[in-house]
């Protein structure tokens, strides 16, 4: 059970894609972080959770913002947790939810698109 | 059909889910985009593709790297072409495929815990 504090350091980090062709095994894993924020709800609860960076959302504060049942929520969450990219704990009635920011910063840089050499093509923006 | 040209510029940019909550119009366009990439095959041809920075790819030179047939491999590429992350081009016999760099420069930002404000909770790294 995840009772890890709220922090906002990256250590976690990915070669970009743009750099280096990716293993399968990698693929594997890090499939699993996209393929959970591969649903519209489930990026707005990561985003409310996350937009309050450094700090804990009561689940509580979560529900009010959907029109979907409190169990499809509750399901969600739990898709996020599983997949790393939230970490919660209960206390008392409610469960409280913090982002992991070392899983969204290797998210984040597999797809940085930045890192990229110079152009071979000649083709420029 | 896509006959846009490889360029490395990001022109498309979120606001990190860090410091801004998202919309619900925002979640649903940008979470097809995390669908797409929720597949390791996907995953790997995006990375096959990308890893070539600004080159085109052709389709002949991405079936070797798998083990599954021709046809899921065609199936995978459309996925990512649908959700914007790619673009092609057929030429003569073979199709040529390059990244979408202001897509999976799109993504990328979203997930950029790195522009978090300063925690509030009193605990850093």
């Amino acid at each position: 059970m995840p009772n890890q504090l709220p922090v906002l350091a990256a250590d976690a980090c990915c070669t970009p894609l743009v750099t280096e062709a990716l293993t399968e095994e990698s693929a594997a894993d890090l499939a699993r972080g996209f393929k959970a924020l591969g649903d519209p709800v489930r990026l707005r609860l990561l985003s409310l959770i996350a937009s309050r960076a450094g700090d804990e959302v009561c689940v509580c504060d979560l529900t009010d913002a959907f029109t979907v049942s409190g169990p499809t929520i509750s399901h969600h969450l739990k898709v996020l947790r599983e997949a790393g990219l939230i970490g919660c704990q209960r206390r008392g009635t409610w469960v409280y939810y913090w982002i992991v920011p070392a899983k969204l910063a290797a998210l984040s840089q597999l797809l940085d698109v930045s890192a990229a050499a110079t152009p071979t093509t000649g083709i420029s923006a």
